[in-house]
C-alpha cells in the first residue's frame, strides 16, 4: 500500500455490488451506482495473492483449484483470512464472465474504500490522470506501472472508467491493492483542484512542442493521458499547465496508451 | 520501412498460409511450417492502412464497410493497389477468428519477405530480442514501441512466437510494416552471432544489480526480454553480456512485458 497521509473518512463497503455509502464527497456530489457489467470477482494468481495480502479488503468467497491454492498459499506472508473452496477449474469459469483467464483462482470481495481526491493527493509527488481511457487491459497495465514507478494515485472519471475487478485487476497484477484509484465526476474541475494544490498539470500530446524531459521534475506532477486516437478532450487540454510529448525517433509517433504511461512515469522517476 | 542495408536474398511468399520457400538460411536450417492457427488477415484501421501503404506487400483481398473505407482512403498518400469489396461488418466478422476487433476492415495479404539476421542487423543500433514472449497483444505492442523509439528489428524464435497477422498486427497498429521481424531457430546461437557483430547483449532481469541507464549506450545494443513470470531462460541469461533492471521506486517490481520493452527502448533512445 502507498502510505496514507491522513485518516480516511470512508468505511469499507460491506455490501459488494452496491456502491459505497456516500460520505463527504466535497464539491462533486454523491456517487452514481456502478454499471451492471461489474463482476465482484478478482481472479488470477498475482491479483488474488495481492488482495489476500491486503488487510483493507473484506473477503467473501475464495474459489481455487488445489494447484493454484498451493501456489498462492506458499507465497502468503500471513495465514489467509478466508478458507478456500477447492473446486475444479470449470467451476471457477462458470462463476466468471466468459473468457476470464483465472489461472485457477477467483476471489469475491468488497471494493476498497473510495478515496477522496484531496486526501489522497495532498502529499503525493506523482499522479496519473486518465481522460476517457476505457480499455480495462490498458487501465490495469497503467496501475501496474504506477505501482512500479511510485505514482501514488490514478485519477479517472466515474463515467467511462472500467470496474476495478475482473480484466482490469488481472492486468494490474495486484496493483489495485497498492495504487489509490480516485474516481471523480468532472475531470476539468479535478485538474483545477490539483493545480490549486500545487501540481504541475502536464498533458501528454504527440503534437506538443516540448518533451516530458524538459519540465521541472522537482515539482509534484499530475500527468494527464487521453484515449488512443481521440487524445485529450478540448477542455482537458485547455486546463493543463503544459503539453508535452515523448521523443519519438522512429517511423511511428504513437504508443499504446499503457506504454506511453509507463514511459512517462519512468521519465519522471528515473535517477538523475 | 526501416532502410534495408543489403539486397534481400529471399522472395516474397506469394502463397499465403504456406511458408516462404526456404532460401539460404545460413546455419539455422529450413523453416518449419507455421501452426494451423495463423489467419492470413490483417484487420483494424491503422494496421490495414499501414499495410496498404507498404509497397512490399502483395495484396489479395480487401473487405471493408463503407465508413471504414472512407476513413482509410482519406489517409492514403497514394491510390490503393487493390479495390475494396464494400460489405457489411458482419461479413468481415465471419471471415475472421471469433472476437476479432476489425473496425470494419480486413485485408488478406501475403507475408513480408522473412529477413535474415545478419542482413537485417549489420548496421542496426537497437534490437529487441524476445525469449518466449508468446502473447500476441504484448508482441504487437512491443513492435509498436520499437517503431516509435527507432529499434530496427525484433528478433524472436520461430517456435513459440505468434503469427504476424491478426491480434498481433492489430496491437502493432501498423508497426509490422515498419519494424523487421527476424525469426530464428536457436536464440542462444543468434545472440552469439549478434555478439560477434559487435552488439552489447543486455538482458532485462528484475534481479540484476545494474540499471539499464548505466550501460554504454553509444554501442549497438540488443535488449533481451523474457516472458512474464518465467523471465529469461538459463542459456539466454548466460549468453548475455550484462543483466540490467529498470529502476523501480514503488511497491511493485515487475512491469507488463510490453511496458518494460517500451521503457527500456525509451531509455536507450532518449536525448542525453
Amino acid at each position: 500500500m502507498t502510505q496514507r497521509k491522513r485518516p480516511n473518512r470512508r468505511e469499507t463497503n460491506k455490501n459488494p455490488g452496491k456502491t459505497a455509502p456516500s460520505g463527504n464527497r466535497g464539491p462533486r456530489g454523491p456517487k452514481k451506482p456502478h454499471g451492471p457489467g461489474q463482476s465482484p470477482f478478482i481472479y488470477g494468481l498475482h491479483a488474488v495473492e495481492a488482495a489476500l495480502q491486503n488487510p483493507a479488503r473484506t473477503l467473501h468467497r475464495l474459489l481455487a483449484t488445489r494447484n493454484a491454492w498451493n501456489e498462492i498459499e506458499s507465497r502468503l506472508t500471513a495465514p489467509a483470512r478466508i478458507e478456500p473452496e477447492i473446486v475444479a477449474s470449470e467451476e471457477i469459469s462458470r462463476a466468471l464472465p466468459p473468457g476470464a483467464v483465472h489461472q485457477g483462482v477467483a476471489l469475491h470481495l468488497a471494493p476498497l474504500p473510495e478515496p477522496d481526491l484531496e486526501d489522497t493527493t495532498v502529499n503525493a509527488r506523482r499522479l496519473l490522470v486518465l481522460d476517457q481511457v476505457t480499455d480495462p487491459h490498458n487501465v490495469g497495465a497503467i496501475l501496474r506501472s504506477a505501482a512500479v514507478f511510485g505514482a501514488e494515485a490514478v485519477v479517472m472519471t466515474e463515467r467511462n472508467s472500467p470496474p476495478l475487478t475482473g480484466v482490469l485487476a488481472k492486468a494490474a497484477s495486484g496493483a489495485v491493492e497498492h495504487v489509490k484509484v480516485v474516481k471523480i465526476g468532472n475531470l476539468a474541475r479535478a485538474l483545477q483542484e490539483l493545480k490549486n494544490m500545487g501540481f504541475l498539470i502536464a498533458g501528454l500530446d504527440g503534437e506538443a512542442d516540448q518533451t516530458l524531459g524538459e519540465i521541472d521534475v522537482t515539482r509534484p506532477v499530475a500527468l494527464v493521458l487521453g484515449a488512443e486516437g481521440a487524445g485529450l478532450r478540448r477542455l482537458t487540454r485547455e486546463t493543463c499547465d503544459v503539453l508535452v510529448k515523448l521523443p519519438a525517433s522512429g517511423p511511428m509517433r504513437s504508443l499504446n496508451v499503457s506504454n506511453a504511461a509507463a514511459v512517462a512515469l519512468y521519465e519522471l522517476a528515473r535517477p538523475r
